[in-house]
């Protein structure tokens, strides 16, 4: 995994945190890190990203994070209801004003027919509001699932934050 | 940031992780993510990632992971005792066996002459164990420093992995 010198999604939702002095936190249940590291890898980076919270095994949602577990035995740990309880929780634990949490199944196994790979759900939320929620089912392998739930969490923030300022 | 489909180094650690039952937990305090971005790439990365700390806020080095202000304010916090200590407590706030930690200064600013852009701590701890500790100081740009301690961290691990098997 390399830097892309062109990450301009990357560094415009940099630029725009910047711009409105927006902190953010990160939950990364799925992409293991992939988000922060693209966010981390622009100069000045320091100015926007609080702090990030890779929550992979299940335990760790309800350690590191709080969410509840009954919450993820009813829905599982990917669905509506978890991705939002996870948004929630990283603003409960950090200083930041908003937070982007995603979950999904990045394959090639863990697929189901109700929650094929490539499944995914994302949340943005500012501090004192509403979440927004998505779910998306992305194709290809794992790499590319990954990539394209990195990608639509950066636009979906860029278009949150855009509608906000 | 797209995949190396040669990221030969983070599918071996994988690899040696998975024969060993070993289960890790990551705190990048630098990386800001890379290193687990690369571990969980890797098909099969869930038996073995159990979570991640992204503290790149001083506040959350203290806040997430319990490391004491002092320490950080005696030290700072790319020191090898900061790097150490994130180890300790990602061990005691994880599930893990294993953890790596890192914390640097990737530039272009940030840089003092006792502590220059590319100054680099990882350290490596097995539950139970002592903390391997190294220091380094990376050359190139932002990227290339990032891209230096993530190739640092996996490498180190892969040979204490290989040592204590």
């Amino acid at each position: 995994m390399t830097r892309d010198s062109t990450d301009v999604l990357a560094e415009e939702v940099l630029r725009r945190c910047r711009e409105q002095g927006v902190r953010l936190a990160l939950v990364e249940a799925c992409t293991g890190g992939l988000v922060c590291a693209r966010l981390t890898d622009v100069p000045g980076a320091s100015a926007v990203v609080e702090r990030g919270f890779i929550p992979y095994s299940n335990e760790s949602k309800v350690e590191q994070l709080g969410v509840p577990l009954e919450l993820l035995q009813a829905h599982g740990s990917v669905s509506a209801e978890a991705v939002e309880a996870l948004a929630h929780a990283a603003l409960e634990r950090s200083r930041a004003d908003w937070a982007v949490a995603e979950t999904g199944i990045a394959g090639p196994t863990g697929g189901t027919p109700r929650k094929p790979v490539g499944l995914a759900f994302l949340a943005v939320l500012r501090r004192g509001g509403q979440a927004t929620v998505e779910r998306h089912v992305f194709t290809g392998d794992r790499s590319a699932v990954r990539r394209a739930i990195a990608d639509r969490a950066l636009t979906l923030l860029f278009e949150r934050l855009g509608t906000e300022s």
